[in-house]
C-alpha cells in the first residue's frame, strides 16, 4: 500500500524494540518496516540465528532498510537491556509469573506517559518464532504483555506482533489520527436544498409523478427525508441538480421527437 | 510465539476480508493467519496474480489453512461484495473523494455494533500491494478505512494491513481481554504484612542498623514506604519473611564460628 510522503519527518524514538534469538530474516525485515511505519527506530538484535547482517532482512524491511542497517546486536537480553529504566516482555502464553499483564493498548499507554519526560527508557522483549521468551527473560522484564486473541489460534507471527505493540505505540505518542483527512466541501446551506428540492418537486408534478393527488403530501415527504439523510454538501446540491435538470430536460426534448419512443423508466 | 489453546471454540463470522488483486501468496497466507489470530473466517479473494490454489499461501497461513481453504475466488470486486450490505474500502493515500474516513478501530466498533443484529454483512476492500485500490474501487465502498501511520512511511504491507483491521475488530467484537489473566495470588492482609515489619524491625535492631538511634524513626518509614510499594500477596510475605530469617540467622551462624571473616555488607 503506497502513500509514503518522503517531505515529512520521519518519526524516531519510543521504546527499544528486542527481537531475542530470532530465526528468519524475513521476520526481521518486516518488524523493522511495521517500526518506521509506526514511528519506532531502535531496534535490537540478540543472537539471531542467521547471523547479522542479513540479506532477507534488508529486502524485508521495503524501504525502512534505516530501520535495519540502525540494528544494534547483542550478545544476551541483559546486555539489550542494560541502560533502560523499564522491560515489557511480550508473550502470549501464560507463566505462572506473579506479574502484572498489561494489553499492547494500555502497555502503550503507560510507555508514551513514561517516555514523555525524557528521563525512562522503555524496551519490549520479543522471544523467537517458534518458542517465545524464556521463563528467565520473563522474569528479567518488568511487567508482561500479551495480545487480545483468539484462543484458538493464539499463535502470532514476530513481526505481526511487533506490529500490534507499534501500532498502539503511534495511537498513544502521536494521537492516532488517520495520515489524511476527509476532503472537505462546504456544506450545503437549507437555501441550497431548498433550491434542490422545489426544482425537483416542480420537475415531478409536470412528470405527474405524485398521483392520486391526495397522496402528494405523504409522497413529498418520504422522498425529501431519504434526500434529507445525504447530507449534502454545496457541491452534492450542485451535482443533484444537474441531474434532475438532465433528466427533464430529456423527457421535453423527446417531447418535441415524439417520433423516438421514450426509454423505459421515463414519465 | 506459541499459545494456541486447540480446545477452544474457533472463532468466526465478523466481517469479509477482500484482497483485490493481491501478488504474493505470502500476503494472502499471513493475512489468513492474522484473520485467524483475532477471529475472522470470511476471506475473498478477487484476481490474484498467481493463480489458486496457492501454495505460498498455504505455507504462510502456518496452522491457519482452513482460512486459506475456505477462501473464495471472484471474477470482479463487483461479484465479491454482490451480497454485502456495507463495504470499507482501505486506503494508504487521499483519494480526493467526499467519502466518510474512519480509523481502523472506529471502522471496526462500528462493524461490530452493525454485525451483532445479524442483519447486516460487512467486508473490507484491499487493494494489490504495489498499488492499492483503483479509485473506482474506491469510489464503489460506502466509506474508507485509513491508517494511523507516519506520514514519512506509510507503505503498510498487505498482511500487516489486514492484521490491524483484523486486531481492532476481535478488540470491538470481543472486547479486547488479553488471551490470560495474571496469575491470582491473595493479596496479603494487613496483619501479614506487619509481620514481616516486626520481623524486619527485630532483626534491623539486633544488627544496630539504626544508627544514629535518633533517625530510627525516619529511617524505617522510608523503608516501609519503599516496602508498601510492592502490593505485596500473602506468598510474596512469605517469600520475604524467609529472606530476613535467612540473613539474620546467617549472620547469628557466623558469630558462631567468628574463624570466618563476615563477608562485605554484613552488619
Amino acid at each position: 500500500m503506497a502513500g509514503t510522503d518522503r517531505t515529512r519527518l520521519r518519526l524516531e524514538g519510543g521504546p527499544a524494540i528486542v527481537l531475542v534469538r530470532p530465526q528468519l530474516g524475513e521476520n526481521i525485515g518486516m518488524a523493522a518496516r511495521a517500526m518506521a511505519n509506526f514511528g519506532l527506530s531502535d531496534l535490537r538484535i540478540v543472537e539471531p540465528r542467521d547471523g547479522w547482517p542479513n540479506d532477507k532482512a534488508v529486502q524485508a524491511a521495503s524501504g525502512a532498510a534505516h530501520v535495519v542497517e540502525g540494528a544494534r546486536l547483542y550478545p544476551s537480553v541483559e546486555a539489550a537491556v542494560t541502560e533502560l529504566t523499564f522491560v515489557w516482555a511480550t508473550t502470549a502464553r501464560e507463566r505462572g509469573q506473579a506479574k502484572r499483564i498489561a494489553t499492547p493498548g494500555e502497555a502503550m499507554i503507560e510507555s508514551a506517559a513514561a517516555l514523555k519526560g525524557g528521563q525512562e527508557a522503555h524496551g519490549l522483549l520479543f522471544g523467537a518464532e517458534r518458542t517465545g521468551l524464556g521463563n528467565e527473560e520473563v522474569a528479567r522484564a518488568d511487567a508482561v504483555l500479551t495480545f487480545p486473541v483468539n484462543p484458538a489460534f493464539a499463535s502470532l507471527n514476530l513481526s505481526q506482533a511487533v506490529l500490534i505493540v507499534a501500532y498502539e505505540w503511534f495511537k498513544a505518542a502521536h494521537g492516532g489520527q488517520p495520515a489524511f483527512a476527509a476532503r472537505e466541501t462546504p456544506p450545503a446551506s437549507r437555501g441550497s436544498v431548498q433550491g434542490l428540492f422545489d426544482q425537483l418537486e416542480d420537475s415531478l408534478e409536470e412528470c405527474n409523478y405524485f398521483v392520486p393527488d391526495n397522496k402528494k403530501g405523504i409522497m413529498w415527504r418520504n422522498l425529501r427525508n431519504i434526500l434529507h439523510r445525504l447530507s449534502m454538501g454545496e457541491q452534492d446540491v450542485r451535482t443533484l441538480r444537474g441531474v434532475v435538470s438532465a433528466l427533464a430536460h430529456g423527457r421535453r426534448s423527446r417531447r418535441h421527437q415524439p417520433t423516438k419512443p421514450p426509454p423505459p423508466g421515463a414519465c
